[in-house]
C-alpha cells in the first residue's frame, strides 16, 4: 500500500515517457554502432537498461564485449579503439578515464555516455575483471525488477534523502544495485523499511540461498550488511556501505515508518557560515581549532578523501600522544585547498612532563637513564616507583601549533600518497578564524550542524 | 672482608657495653616482675633480647606467656592486669595500645617498654594471634645469629640511610626481623649485597627449606621478595616490602657494591622550602597545584596514610574522568592537618564536551537521547558514528577546583573511613601558594626533590 506522500514523490522521480523513450533509442543506437564498428555484441547496463532511474539521472553505460580468447592488452586496444570510432561517428567528445582498466566518458547528443570494454564470458566464474560482473547485474535483474521499478526509485530518493545514496569512499552509502536488490529481496519499498527497522549489524540477505544459514555467511563476511551478490556469491553488494551509514539508515527507516514525511526524500540544502559567525561559534564552544592547509592534489575525492582521513588519524595520535586532547577531526576536500582539523580541548600545556624510564633491572639503561636526567634537569626526578625508573622532564611539545607546524614529525606519521606529496611542497597552519575562507563556508557550517537524519526524529518526539 | 667504612659504621651503631648491659639488666627484672605477679614464664622479644638492636633503639619488649587454656577475654584481662602491676611495681607510666589484641606501651627508668599478652604454645601451628608467633623468631635467631650481629647492625643502618627501613605502611620497608634472616640466609652483610644488587621480582628466600623449588614458593606469594618465615612456612616476612622499596634497595645494594660509601649509611637531612621558593617552583613548573585541606584524624599514620592515599586516588578517577590530566598527586600528613594535591597539567577546560550515546539498535533510549539532546542544547550533535549515538553538550566541571569542591561527588568516591569523618566536617580546597604552610615545609620541599637513591648515583656516574 503506497501513500499518498509517496505517490507524490513518484510523480516527481519518475521518468517521463519522452525521457524514456529517447534514452532507449540512444541506447539501441550505440548498440548498434558497436556492432558495426568493432564486431562484437554490446549491451546497456546500469540503471538507464532496467528503468530503475531517478529522473535527469539518465547516464548510459555501454558495455562492449569481446572474446574471452584476446588478451588484457588486445581488449583494451581493440576496447577504447571502438570506442573512439563510436564517438567520432556521433560527432561527440570524449575524455579516457580508469576503473580496472580504461574506458571512454563520452557526451554524445546531450547524454552523458560510457563505453566499457569488457570480456565476453558465460559465468562469473570466468571473470578476469570486476567490470565483467556488470552485464549479469543487469541480466539479472532485467528478469525479476519489472513489477519493482517505483519502488527502486522510492528507495534511491529516500537514500538521497537521508545523505546515505552513493558508494562512493566519500559516501560510503547505498549503491544503486544494492537498492535493487533490497527491493527485490523484501518485495517492496513498504516492506524494506518496515524490516530495515530493526535491523542490525551482521544483517543478511542471500536472495539466492546459495549458503545453508546467515551463520555459515557471517563466517565469510565482516560487513554490517551483507547482501550476496546473485550473479556472483563471492562478492557482498554492501561492502562499501560503512557502519555509520547503515546505522543511519535503519534509524532513518524507523523513523519513516512510525510517521511518514516528505522531508525523507528531500535532502538538505547546504547551509553556509560567515566569518563572523565562525568566531563568534568558536568563542561559544571554548576550543582552539587548528588546521593544515595545503593544496588539493589532483585527483577524485574517492582517491583524496580516504588519504585525507587517513593522515588526519596518524596527525591525531601524535597530538594525543603529546597530551593534546582532540575534541573533534575532521577533513575537507576543496577544489583548491584541503584542511585537516582539530578542535582541541587544549592547545598549550605546562612545560613539564613525566617520562617512564627502564625497568631497573636492565642495569645499564637505569644507569644512563639516571645519569642523563639527574643533571642539568630542572625538575625532579629520576625517582623509582614499582619496578621502574621515572623522572619529569622539559616538555617536548607545550603548544600544539608547534607539533602541527614540525613538518619532520608530521611527515614521519602515516600520510596517503598524493596527499604526502601535496604535504611536501609545503603546508600551513592556520588556527581559529584563520580557518574559514569561501571555500569552506559549507564544510565548516555542515561540522557545527545537527545531524540531519537527529533533527528529523524532533518530528516524531513532538507528536509525543 | 668488612671495609673500613663499614667498621666507622659499626662504631657508631654498635650499642655500647654498658648500654648492653643495662638493657639486660632491666630485662631480667621485668621477667622476674611477670612470674611474681602473673605467676607464667615472661621473655624479651625483638632486636634487644637478640642482640641486634642498633644504638640507641633499646625498645624492650616483654611478651607474658599465658596458658592456652584461657579464653581471649580471660587472656586480655589477665594480661593487662599483670602488665599495670608490672608498671605499677616499677612506678613506671603507661598507655594501652592495640595491635590484635591489648597490651600495655610503659616508659620504665627510663627504657621504652611493652608488655604483651600472649599465649604459651609448643608450635606456630597453635597460634591464635600474630603476636603468639614472635617469641618463635626471638627463639630461632638466638640459636643462630650470634656470630652475625655486626652484619644485622649494618643491614639495618644501610637500609635506613636508604629510606627503606621500617614495616609500617608509610614506608613498606624492611622489619628488623627480615634485616635479621637475610643476614642469615647469606651469611654476612657484603655476601648479601652483592646477591641483591641481581634480585629481580619474584626473588624466594627458604632458609629452612620447606619448599621443593622457588616455582613452589612462586604460586604461593605474589610479592616482589618472599622470604618464608623459619617459624612459620605459610608467611612471608617480607609482605609488606612494597615493590618501591624493593627495587631502591636493589639499586641501592648495587651502587654501594661498584662504589662503597658512608653517604648510604646516613639518611637524608629533611630540607625544607620558603613560601617564596614554592611559588617560584610551581611558576617554572607551569603547573596548577590544588589541594584538599582538612584536620588530620588523631589516628596513627600507619591507620590514616592509607587511607590518605586510598582518597587521593579516587578522587585522581574523579579529576581523569572529567578531562584534567593529573601530573603528580600526593599525600601528606601533618600534625593538624592533611593535605591530598593533585598537581595538574590542566585546571580549565573549555565548556564543551562529547558524550556517548545509546547504540541505535535499542531503540527506547536512542530515542530519549536524541529528545534531550537535540533541544535547547548550544552545540551540535546528537549524531549516529558507527552503532552510537552522540552529541556535544555542556561540560560538567569546566573548573578541577570546582570539581573538587563539590564535597557530595568528592564523598561520593571511595574514601577511608577517619579521613571520610574529617572531611565531612569539613575540607578546604586550596590553589597553588595558598597550599603552602609551616606544617609542610619538610613535605612539599620533599615533592620537588631529586631521590636521593638517584643523586648517591650520581657519585658512580662521576668515576666512570
Amino acid at each position: 500500500m503506497r501513500n499518498t506522500i509517496e505517490e507524490e514523490i513518484l510523480l516527481n522521480v519518475r521518468p517521463a515517457d519522452k525521457e524514456r523513450r529517447e534514452v532507449q533509442e540512444m541506447g539501441q543506437k550505440l548498440i548498434d554502432a558497436v556492432i558495426r564498428i568493432a564486431g562484437v555484441p554490446a549491451m546497456m547496463t546500469g540503471s538507464v537498461a532496467r528503468g530503475t532511474w531517478v529522473r535527469g539521472d539518465k547516464d548510459i553505460d555501454i558495455f562492449m564485449l569481446f572474446p574471452k580468447t584476446l588478451s588484457r592488452e588486445e581488449l583494451q586496444e581493440k576496447g577504447l579503439a571502438a570506442a573512439y570510432a563510436v564517438v567520432e561517428m556521433f560527432k561527440g567528445s570524449s575524455e579516457e578515464k580508469y576503473a580496472e582498466h580504461p574506458y571512454l566518458n563520452a557526451v554524445i547528443e546531450g547524454f552523458d555516455v560510457d563505453l566499457v570494454p569488457c570480456y565476453h564470458i558465460d559465468s562469473t566464474a570466468e571473470m578476469q575483471c570486476a567490470v565483467d560482473r556488470t552485464p549479469f547485474h543487469t541480466r539479472y535483474l532485467l528478469d525479476r525488477i519489472g513489477g519493482l521499478r517505483d519502488d527502486v526509485l522510492l528507495l534511491k530518493q529516500f537514500t538521497k534523502g537521508g545523505g546515505v545514496y552513493g558508494s562512493d569512499h566519500m559516501t560510503g552509502g547505498f549503491s544503486g544495485y544494492l537498492c535493487e536488490l533490497l527491493i527485490l529481496a523484501y518485495g517492496g519499498f513498504t516492506e524494506l523499511l518496515q524490516a530495515a527497522s530493526t535491523f542490525r549489524y551482521g544483517e543478511v540477505i542471500d536472495i539466492e540461498r546459495f549458503y545453508p544459514d546467515k551463520k555459515t555467511v557471517r563466517k565469510l563476511f565482516s560487513e554490517p550488511l551483507i547482501v550476496i551478490d546473485p550473479t556472483d556469491k563471492t562478492r557482498n553488494v554492501a561492502a562499501a556501505l560503512t557502519p555509520t551509514r547503515f546505522s543511519e539508515f535503519v534509524e532513518l527507516a524507523r523513523d519513516y515508518c512510525t510517521k511518514p514525511d516528505q522531508c525523507y526524500f528531500i535532502p538538505d540544502a547546504p547551509t553556509s557560515i560567515s566569518k563572523e559567525e565562525f568566531r563568534s561559534v568558536l568563542e561559544t564552544r571554548g576550543t582552539t581549532m587548528l588546521a593544515l592547509s595545503f593544496k588539493t592534489p589532483a585527483y577524485v575525492p574517492d582517491t583524496v578523501v580516504p588519504q585525507l582521513r587517513k593522515t588526519m588519524e596518524s596527525i591525531r595520535n601524535q597530538l594525543e600522544t603529546e597530551d593534546f586532547p582532540v575534541h573533534r577531526a575532521e577533513v575537507m576536500m576543496g577544489t583548491d585547498n584541503c584542511l585537516i582539523i582539530f578542535e582541541l580541548l587544549v592547545a598549550d600545556l605546562p612545560k613539564i612532563t613525566l617520562r617512564n624510564g627502564p625497568p631497573v633491572w636492565v642495569h645499564d639503561n637505569a644507569d644512563r637513564f639516571v645519569e642523563k636526567y639527574l643533571i642539568g634537569n630542572p625538575f625532579a626526578g629520576p625517582w623509582i616507583s614499582e619496578d621502574r625508573y621515572y623522572t619529569e622532564v622539559d616538555r617536548r611539545y607545550p603548544h600544539a601549533y608547534d607539533l602541527l607546524a614540525d613538518q619532520q614529525k608530521i611527515l614521519s606519521g602515516s600520510i596517503g600518497k598524493h596527499v604526502r606529496i601535496s604535504m611536501e611542497e609545503g603546508y600551513s597552519i592556520r588556527k581559529n578564524e584563520e580557518i574559514w575562507s569561501p571555500e569552506f563556508t559549507f564544510f565548516l557550517s555542515a561540522y557545527f550542524a545537527k545531524s540531519s537524519h537527529a533533527v528529523r526524529k524532533l518530528r516524531i518526539i513532538d507528536q509525543k
